[in-house]
Parts: C-alpha cells; structure tokens; sequence
C-alpha cells in the first residue's frame, strides 16, 4: 500500500505521517514541493522529521522554475490581482504542488495520495481536483479532513508516539512562496481587523527612499538596474530589495470555492511591483482593445486559477492568448521605493505608442486638421443624435 | 446672433470671449459651471473678467449636486477607475458641464454656442458630442480648434485689444473638481518623467498616522467618523483630510478619444479612498457574481463615459444596475491615514457575508462534513476528468 | 413527520408518495406545480393517483403566470438562448417549481420535502439549492437518487403495493410547460442520432405558409395580430398558431451542472418565434452598446439560471438592467411562418433607429459631408498609424 | 501621378476610370481582388472594360486562399454571426481587398489609391483605414464621396465621353464572395419589406431532402461525404449544394461605422451551415468555459472586423487564442438539407465529451455517488445559504 504524502513538516502532515505509517500500515513516501518558500536548511529539516515520523523515503522537488513557467509568468502577462488586490500567491503554488505531487504519485506508482487539508479551504478542492483529474486511479486520503481533528488532538497523538516537537501555536500561520507569503491569524478571523505590523515576515528597514530599473522583454522581467537574470531570479531579488521597505502588505478578501468568505493578509512586494510596473507598460505598448480584452480574460484566468480550474483546457487558450499579447512589452520601467510603498516614475520603450511625432495630447495636433477632429466627431454623434430625435418625446 | 460661451476665465476662453464678441459681432453669454473647483472669490473674479472682455452677460451655474447625482455616485457604486488607477476627474466633470451649457443655451434661444477646446484633447469630443446630440440646431464655434492658436497669438491679441492680465504661462495647468484636480506639465508629455512633489496641489501636512471611518448606506458615503452629512460634504471633508497627507497622487496613462495615449497627474484623495473603502464594503457584502459582473460594467461604464458617449442609453441601463446591487452595501469602512498613503483596515456591516455562524475559512466546517467537501469536490472534477480520458492520447 | 412531495403524477414521483408514506411514514402533502404544462383533466387524474398511493392531501399550485413574471419575461428581454439554441424550457420551469413547493412546505409547517429526481440529472441541483437557501431547516428527502433505483424496480414495489397503472415505459419522456416541451429518448443519449419526428409533440398539419404580426410592448408580446391580450395568453396562441407547422424543434446539446455533457431534443415553437422576432426588434431600436452588452448579460442570466443560481442576487441585478433596455422596445414584427421553419420580414416602431431622415446607409449621406466622413475615417486611424509607425521594423 | 483604382468593373469604378484618367490626368492602374466572387470571364470583362475607359494597366489578384487563410478561418473558429445572423460575407471581403490592393500599390509605387466607395457606407471606413494605416504616405482619392454624385450623373458623363454601355439600375445590387452574397434593394432600405424570392441569387431546385456528412479537423472543413479537399474547395462545394435548396437566406439589420442602421439582405448557404455545423461540434468538444470565452470574443472579433478594425493587434491575440481552441475540434457533422432549411442531426469525434462510460445525462449516476452529489448540491448552496441567512430581514 503505496501512499505519496503532500509533505510540508508542519503539524497537520506530521500527524498524516505517523497516523498514515503506524496506524493504517501504509508505505507513506513523504514529498515536499518547493515553489520558492523554503531554504536549503529548512529542507533538510523537513526531510529529518518525515523519517523520524515514520516515512519509508522523503523526497523534495524543486519547483520553482516549472512555477513560473507555468503560472506565475502568466499572472504577469495577466496583471492578475484577484478582486484587484491579491497576486493569488498560495493559490498558484498549491496548483504546482498538486501537479508534481501527482506525477510524482504516478511515478513511483502509489495507490494513494494523502494530504493534510482540513475541509473548510480552498486547498483541499485545488489537491483533489488536480489529483482526480490527472490520475484518477489513485485514492486521495484525507485524515485530518475525515476526523476533523483539532490541533490539540494531533499533538497529543503525536506526543503519545513520541513526537514531541514545539507545536505551540504560531500566533501566525505563514505561508512563504516565490510570488508571496500569505499571513492568517485570529485578526483575520474578523472582518473588522487589521493584522499588526509584527505578524508581517519583513520589517521596515529601509527608509531612505531609492529609485530602481526594471527591465522587461516580452512581458518578462529580464533585468533589474542593468543587470541581466533570469525572471525568477529577479523575483527574489527585487523581493529582497522592497522587503526592506515592508512593501507589498496588504488583506485579500474574497469568495472562497466553498462559498464562504475567506480573508487572509499577504506580503507580496515583488508580486505587486512587478504586476504594477508591468501594466504601466502595458498602457504605453498595447492598443486600447488589447487592454480591455487582457483586462476580462486576466481577471478570468485568475478566477479559475484561483478555484483551482487550472487543468481546463481554457486556462491553455488563455496563456496563448496572453504570451501573443506581449509580443511588444519590452522596456524599462522606473520605480521608486518608499517606506511601505512604491511609486511608478515612467517607462521607456521602442514600442512606446505615446509618439511625439503625431502630436501630444491636448497640445497641438499634427497629424490632422481642425476640419478633421469637427468630422470626427460629427459622425460620432450620429447614432446619439438618431436616438435622441427619434425618441425625444 | 445669440451665443453663449463655455467660459473657465483661463487664457483660451478669454480669448474666445473678445475675439467672438469684438471681431465676429456675437453677444456673447459667458457661462462658467461649477463641478467644485472654483470659490465664491473666483467665481466673482470669473466674472467681472467675462464683462470685461466683451461679454454680455455672465452666469455661474453651480451644478456640483448635479455632478454627484448624476456621474459621480455611479462611479463609487462601479468601483471605477480608468485603467485602474485614474478616477475619471476630469472626463466626468467636462460631461456635466457640457449637458448644463447646452441646456443654458437652450433656455436662453442661442443659436450658438462656443468653447475653447483645442483640436487635440478629449474635451472637443466630449463638448461636441453632447452639445451636437442634445441641440442638433445650435452651431458649435471654436476659435481656438479652428485656428490652431498659440498662447502667444492669443496674448498678444488680447494686449492689442486692451486685456493685459498675467497670463504668464503658470508652468503646470491644473483643472480642480469634486472629482479630483489633474495637473499636466512638460513631464506628462514625456513618458519617463513623473511630475515632481511641487507640482501637486496639496503639500505633506500631517506626518502622524489617523484612523477614520467612513459609513456608507446603500453604497454612499453618508457620514465620516459617526458624523452625517450628504455624500458631496462628505467628499469634501475627505479631500480636506486626506489632502493633508499628500494621498492620492498618481499619473494616469491612457488611450485618447481621438486615438493618441495621452499622460496625466492627477490629485484625487477622496476619490481614491472612497473607491477602495467602498470596494472592500463589497467584497464583503455582494455574491462572487454580483462582483464578476460588477466589475465589466463598471469598467465598461468608465470607458463610455471617458469618451464622451454619457448620453447612450446603455449607461442608463448601466446606472440602474449598479443601484441596484448597492442594495445592502451599507456599513463602516475603516481607513488609516499615513504620509502619501492609506490603509483599509477593516469593515463593519450588518450586511457582511463573512459570518462565523456558517463556519471560518480554512477552519473547521461546521455547515458540512468531510463527505459533503469530498463530493462536492468528486462532482466538481468531472468535466476535467472526462476531458483528460478522452483527450489523453 | 409532515412531507411536501413534488409530485408529477409520473413513475418516480408515484414510487415516492407509496414508498415514503407507507414505508418511512411521513405525513405526504403531494405538490404539483403547474407551469402550463398540465390541463385541469391531467391534474384532476394527478390528484387522484396521489390519494390513492397514499398521499394526505394534494394541491396543484398554478405558477404560469408567476413563472412568467420570475422567469420567461427576462428570458425575453434578454433573447436567451442557451449555447444559441435552447430556450431553456425546462431550466426555468424547475426554478420556480421549486420555489412554489418550497414555500408551499413553509406555509404548511413541513420539516421535509421530497422530490424524484435521480443523481445524474440538473434538476436535484436546481431543486435541492433553492430548498435549501429558503429553507435550510427544511430536510430534503429523495428516494430514487438515494437507491438509485431502475424503473422496473419501482413499478415491482407500486405492484406489490397494489398499484398498476400502465407504467410502460413511454418510448419518449416529455417535458410539456408554457416555454416549451423537452423530448428525451434513446437517440439523445447518443452524439450521432436526430430524434425521429414522431417523437416531437406536434406535427405538420398546415403546409400553406401565413404571416402573422407580433406586437411588443417594452419587450412584451402584447398583441397578435391585432387581437391585445396578456402577454401568457399570447404565448398560448403563438404556440398553438406554429406547432400547426411543427416550428421550433431542435436538439440542444450542452454542459451539465454536474459536468457531464448532456443532449436533450425539444419542440418550443412560440419561444423561438418571441425571442427572435423581439431580438429583431431590438436590433431596430437599441444602440449598439446596448445591444452588446444585452447579449453578454442575457447569456450570463441563461447561465446561471440553467445551474440553478437563480437566487444569485446577481440575478435580480440583471433583471433591472434587462429591464430597463426595454423602454422602447415597442412595436410590431412581421413574422411569415412556413412549414418546419418561420421567417422574420421586417418591422415597425416608433423608435425605429433606421430613421431615412438622417440618411440611408450606403446611399446618400445627409447628415455629413465627403470631408466630415473622412476626418472621422483620418481620426479613427490615428491608433492603427501610430503602432504600425512605432512597430514598423 | 501613379494611381491605383480598386476596380470592379461597376458603374462608380468604372466612372472613377474615366475621370481619374482623363480630368484628372492620372496614370490609373486598375486592379481587382477577387475574394471568391469573379469568374474568369467575368474577369476578362472586367479587364477590357478597365482599359477601354483609360486604365494605363489592369490586374486581377486572386485573393480566395489569402481570404481564407487571414479572416474566414477565424470567423469559423469564432462561430462568428454578427447580431446572431449574419456572417460579415462582405465585411471580411473589404478587408482582404484593401490590404491587397494597398500592398500592389506600394509595390507599383503608387503615390495615390482610388476607390468609388460613398460617403454613408461602411466600404469607405474600411478601405480608407486600412489604407492609412498600412501606407500613410499614399494619398486616397474617392471621386464617388467627394463630388455626391448620383448615377445618373455618373451615366451621362461616362456617355459623354463615349462610354455607353448598359448601366441600367439592376433592381438589387449583388456582392458575391467566398463567404456570402449581399443583397440590397428598395426593400432593404425600408424596415418592413422582406426581399422577394426573386432577388436572392439562387432559387430552390431540389425539394428532396437529403443528408451530407461534413469532415473537421482542428476547426476547419476537410472533407464532405468522405471526400477530402481543401477548406476554400469544401465552401465553394458546399455552397453549390446548398443553393439548390436556397437555403442560407436572411436579412441582416446593424449598426454601421458611422453611426446609423443598416439592413442588408444576404445568401449564405456555406457560411451559415458550416458555422452552425462547427459549433455543435465544438458543444461536444470543448469544456465550458472554452464555449463561454469563444463566444465572447468571437463576437467581439466580429465587431471589429465589421468596423475596419482589422489591424488592431488585439484581432492577431484573438486568432491565436481561437486556433488553440481548436486543438480538439475533429469530427463528423451531419446536416440534413431540406428546402429553405437545414437541421444538424449528430456529431461523431473521437474528442466527444458526451461520453457514456462516465454515466449519461439525467440516467444513473456511474461517476458518483448520491451522497457525492448531496454534498456538492450542499456546498454549492453554501453562498446563497449564508446570503439569505446574513440578509433576510
């Protein structure tokens, strides 16, 4: 009884572990998939609890450039902000989780797949979705969903097998990724209350405002001040560069696939200046249709991305749609950082549409008369001008 | 030969009020509206100028409730701004001005009616249109259009005709309303270059950090921290507040009417912190659905209303929609204030959907068991599954 | 135990008033919703099968005019056509059965409701949601789903019961209801096979084409011919007029609420004539803004409503907007029909758009001259001009 | 003074000839691009008839394939009917013919382009745009628009200079393509009046019904009845077919470029049948959402396309996201055609979604369980639940 467990070293899957392994005789394979939120040492930490817990073999993935790639490329070309605020930084990493895990499943031939979802979130219908619909021969197996276990119930079990980590509660649950960290607590419970400054990862440390470069080719971001990486390294590094500042906070709240209304804080600044920096852009190098229909087919991809519908063949048409789209989105874009906020300073690009040569608006028009702009606007007033005299009494 | 002239008291309808009565023999009938921007004292220096210059006679109309009822209520009920970021200040005052001067013109028997637009602004279209549409019979003049006039031709014009104000060009042209003031400059017509602190209208006041609530009722701003007035006082007292904080500074970059990108500041505190309190009260009260559709029409709304097309009858439509999903958008919004930025911190509404009794995001589920996630999530799976089994090879 | 049972009078709704009355010993208060699919004789045999399976008491609830008023108006205003195809008969009628029975519980003190549908349809979704969002108090009781019973067990137990009525398998289930009759059989469960033309309801019995002239009111179906009655009373009679023809068959094909792809024939003559000779009238009477965003919002409402959402508060938000674009839809249709087929041949309104006094399209122009059209032409491609200039290379 | 003459061979190009050549003293190159609607003697015709009335030059460029291959693919992969009906037949010409024509000018080295387009049509938008913006430098000369002239005008001038052949008005005036013939007439300028039988192109000739089975791959049409050939041979093929039974006939009613209401009626056998046929496929084939985006912007690609705005990069995103929606789009159609009328009877794919081992619509569930769909019926309640409960005062 091969069984393949979404492994993450916190409480919920330790006690999936051990129940899984002691309790219901699986060979319990334990798999972590890093989508950017964990080190080298958290790693290895991970790997050492999953053996002492019972696992047959840990393995950990590293995903973080088959993320971008597949997702996280997309919500820029998209400028994705879910409800106009949130990068739907966990969303996207539990889709690439569940993916990997999956084909990791098939791989070593598991019978079943376990996760440890309660079953009041969204991440449990974004697992069994993804695993249901690429292997459906495999049986998902859900212990602290099925139990509906509380956490005292899962320490004490785990203490009664002699486990006996620090599971006092974080005060925050925090959950780090390349394209975020998200941050629940008893405030975000309420409707009413902010999270304080300390439940937020990154400090400001910074207050000297500064100004940076961001380059993007086609839509991507290929350098920063000059100096050329690839996108997911300029993540981290713009990341690391606007955390000082403690930009990027902020609280989503939305609709939830299960129909309730979730609320969760979130810590995303290069998610946010990237997204902000690029759509700048975007106004400058896309025609007015391109942005409207970007803008609905975005928000669209991120609405299914976001309920876990990432597996709709949709969600393909769309990122072709998208990558079409950026054919002309190279340029710089200038940037300033600011305690807890950035400021968009301009762009410049070959593909700027904003051209002199045909005049600048609200100036004086050179590429047509004043003859010109009467015509034009007389025959865009035909069909007003029809309703209003044909309806007029 | 009855005219009357869209009159602002600025260098280009100074112009058009002496050249049209002097050299073109109108009676001109100088009319200014006011949408917020202008004071009692400006409004009396407006005056005795248009007298001045030629002017037969001079009329204030004060439409400022008009505005409101008529485009700006709509544009917190749709969350609107242009591309998202441009609260639509100016486009929304230039059609209420338009719809009161054609209507003076009507009322008054002018065959005529005049303004001082240039043939490379948004403005011609918005004016023409609604004047064209309204009052098919009334002629439209434009000196400054027609003649492609410099502001030193115009100046010195009006010096040979006696009128020698300061007309020294002022280095930025600010347009101030209700709605938010937009300020252009040589920097808005590059594409790199933001405007610089000096610029704006408000400087930084109050460093330390406030809290305000704001309560809406039926998605209007009826009071500001408990205390009530109508939403126009209470925009006011919120530009007051807010404006000390140097908040709502940004740069808009768009698609013109006429088919240019056109590069704006704008200054708009009230607005902008309106708009977002008044979102994040809906994402709280209002369906999944009612947002989705929401935000198309209230993007599309923005879009017609930006150029000029206020007067289809799809905006009516529109307008009636989004009253009437403001039904149960009602409740305090609470807002920080900090140095160039805000924060929304929570809500408080009787119409929340965010409700403990049906259970708490990620939590435990008290409207459902395990089972019914698990099927629900099995159902939600099908169309994915059937497509990967037939479509696997 | 006091039970509401939706009840057709059909095998498995009859299976259910013996099998919950005499085995599960509820108190069965049988229900049939009438949505002009029943004529008094049919609910007079209805009634008396009910008592005599067990049913306490039995009340037919008539719901044309309701379901009219709810339902089929905006299904008009907004020219639904599911997948551009199927008036959607059958999604709308379960809609407001289910309200009617559910109210019925309510009004009768019920603390279950039962109904016959089985787990691999539509209708358990539309029934089951709108139970339980206006009566989650309510229990909901469904033995064909729960047993997943076959028909030949059912008609075993009404025999062992002492009930046999001729239960043969009709070769065809029908679905008859004022917005149109739906026809399952063997052929629908396929891809490849047409249903038979016997099994449509009507058939051909006039081959001599006429014409005949709908009148609109606001999107009403006021008149026929000139004869004014209600709007329900028209549908009868158009109905009735085209079925002569055997107008208005077709097979609709489309997605599931559970993700299966479903294909269900039926014959709805009176739908498809109303909903496109009203969509002709509007193509002469509403701008083009109106109408494209008409058809984006009618289909949404389509949408949602086949899934049973139709207590989405989105869903009254839309209707206001349908509503309110029909202030001039008024006028009449002249519509020939033939046999299997109808033809629109035009219409007339007052609030015709196509007004010859501003000009005939692609004759002379009246309203502008040669230079206005091309100023209007010269502006309208300023966008096109400046991004091939700037993306020439 | 190089000019090139879009020639048809019609009395206003034909005048334009004359004119241009002999008043105007241009060196005219005559060109015509035949989208599908020319034979090769009407094209000799055409050529005699260019150089007899001053033409320096003529050229015939057989466009049909580029036709194809650059607009009527996608508006087949659209399913695109503009207003539900017609299939832009000529719309999508226009565009072909310009580019082409404004192509061979630049390769001639023209500095000028004449068309005989008047000034209340939609032709003279779509030319003149394209024209401009593919080669601003060439300057257009539109004689027909510039002088309003009437036929008669143009008849007694082209006699005078010796030209004289039989102009009379044909009562309807015919534009034949690939994709569709239009037909206007006194009764299409009126709102009431159907075209008579007599004007549309083809008259019924077979009352037999019989079946044909048409062959997709990846969206386009390969094969009827078996045989293969291209997709342009399978129009005209299909077309021949169905114009014995004068199916494909309607009239269509628009909003035009310019503002007022055009109607037009058209013949499009091919067109109609293939599109219909396409998208019953496309109901087996693509998931939901796919349908639900194709629609959108397949709709919105034919607004644009209608309107001229071909070059709009946004048209290029769409057409990529179209031709990924095809991947699946494979099968047999099958159509029976009857007189006036054709009905879709089935489809066969190997993509066919509507497959039985997953259980079939409204039978017994295989796929799940009764409980499954309990607890997907309950939690997709959730949210209206919680509504009712949160607002029900």
């Amino acid at each position: 009884m091969k069984l393949v467990l979404a492994y993450s070293g916190g409480l919920d899957t330790s006690y999936c572990a051990k129940y899984l392994s002691k309790e219901k005789g699986f060979e319990v394979h334990a798999v972590s998939v890093n989508t950017g939120g964990f080190s080298k040492e958290e790693i290895a930490d991970i790997q050492e609890k999953a053996l002492q817990l019972g696992a047959t073999s840990y393995t950990s993935i590293d995903a973080v450039h088959y993320f971008y790639d597949k997702v996280v490329k997309y919500l820029i070309f998209g400028n994705v902000l879910k409800n106009n605020t949130y990068p739907l930084s966990v969303s996207a990493e539990r889709i690439v989780q569940a993916i990997e895990i999956v084909n990791y499943a098939k791989r070593v031939g598991a019978q079943y797949i376990a996760h440890g979802s309660t079953g009041a979130g969204n991440d449990q219908v974004r697992f069994d979705m993804i695993f249901q619909i690429i292997a459906p021969e495999i049986e998902i197996i859900t212990p602290i969903r099925d139990n509906t276990l509380s956490r005292e119930a899962e320490i004490e079990y785990l203490k009664q097998n002699g486990v006996d980590y620090a599971w006092e509660k974080a005060k925050y649950s925090v959950n780090r990724g390349l394209w975020g960290t998200s941050v629940g607590g008893e405030e975000t419970l309420t409707s009413q209350k902010p999270l304080p400054d300390s439940a937020y990862p990154s400090q400001l440390q910074e207050k000297e405002p500064s100004e940076i470069k961001l380059t993007f080719d086609k839509g991507e971001l290929v350098g920063i001040d000059g100096e050329q990486a690839t996108p997911v390294e300029n993540i981290i590094k713009l990341e690391r560069l606007a955390s000082k500042y403690a930009i990027g906070r902020d609280i989503h709240v939305g609709d939830t696939i299960i129909g309730i209304k979730g609320r969760v804080g979130f810590e995303a600044p290069a998610s946010l200046i990237i997204i902000k920096a690029h759509h700048l852009l975007e106004k400058h190098t896309l025609s007015k249709w391109q942005q409207f229909q970007k803008e609905q087919l975005g928000n669209f991809y991120g609405m299914l991305l976001h309920e876990g519908n990432y597996l709709d063949e949709v969600m393909r048409n769309i990122e072709v749609f998208l990558t079409d789209t950026q054919r002309n989105v190279s340029g710089d874009v200038y940037v300033s950082l600011h305690p807890y906020r950035f400021e968009l300073n301009g762009i410049s690009s070959e593909h700027d549409l904003m051209n002199a040569s045909f005049g600048s608006y609200g100036e004086i028009n050179k590429g047509w008369s004043a003859d010109d702009a009467k015509g034009f606007i007389k025959i865009l007033s035909n069909s007003g001008k029809i309703y209003n005299h044909v309806n007029k009494n």
